[in-house]
């Protein structure tokens, strides 16, 4: 469970591409940058928001061996928020999750981007 | 887009407690506290690691109309990592995401917790 998780908030991406609204381009491009970061996609799920226009966004999750990647598309306004865990349990993913978080970014070519970094689960306090 | 994300880390949970190893009486927990918070998922995805016997965690998402819940469960570690994220477009739903996670933790009883918070889309550089 100690592990690495990366998260970016993009704006200014084109709500014209096609990883913005259509669900199945979206999931294709997730499949690719994970494999070809060298991590393992066991189930997925991409729910798209109802009404089905340019306006809608749409919500994905990938769950992997390492731990789990979301993202969430907003055309209406031009943002993008995504979500890289990787757990570190037998082997430092750590590498692999920042090939995922780039290749992404790259993806949707945003203006602008904000980006954070937790290490998840390197210490603990008692619970109340 | 921006909004509140909340982890939890938990340690020395009970591997023998049915949510740590049993997908639906997770998703029954994640959906009853979803709701029970206020919050309103949309769709939902389980997946138990093999060999699904004591030692196999699972890990699992509810995707919300304010974003997402994931959960993923160690029982060999007596272990479970928790991420709440809530946008709060249209509403602040910042309080919410705490009684969802409040509920979450208080679930798995966990010995020790360690907590995190980011704001999500506060502020943006230009992507390079």
């Amino acid at each position: 469970m100690k592990g690495l998780h990366l998260t970016a908030d993009l704006r200014g991406v084109d709500p014209a591409l096609a990883v913005m609204r259509d669900g199945e381009a979206l999931a294709v491009l997730c499949r690719e940058a994970v494999a070809q970061a060298g991590l393992t996609g066991v189930a997925e799920l991409f729910h798209r928001f109802a009404p089905a226009d340019a306006q809608s966004g749409i919500t994905g999750v990938v769950l992997l061996a390492e731990s789990h990647l979301a993202i969430h598309t907003w055309p209406e306004l031009g943002g993008v928020t995504l979500d890289v865990y990787v757990c570190n349990y037998g082997a430092d993913n750590s590498a692999k999750a920042e090939a995922l978080m780039r290749a992404l970014i790259d993806a949707f070519a945003p203006v602008s981007v904000s980006r954070q970094s937790l290490i998840r689960a390197a210490a603990s306090t008692p619970a109340v």
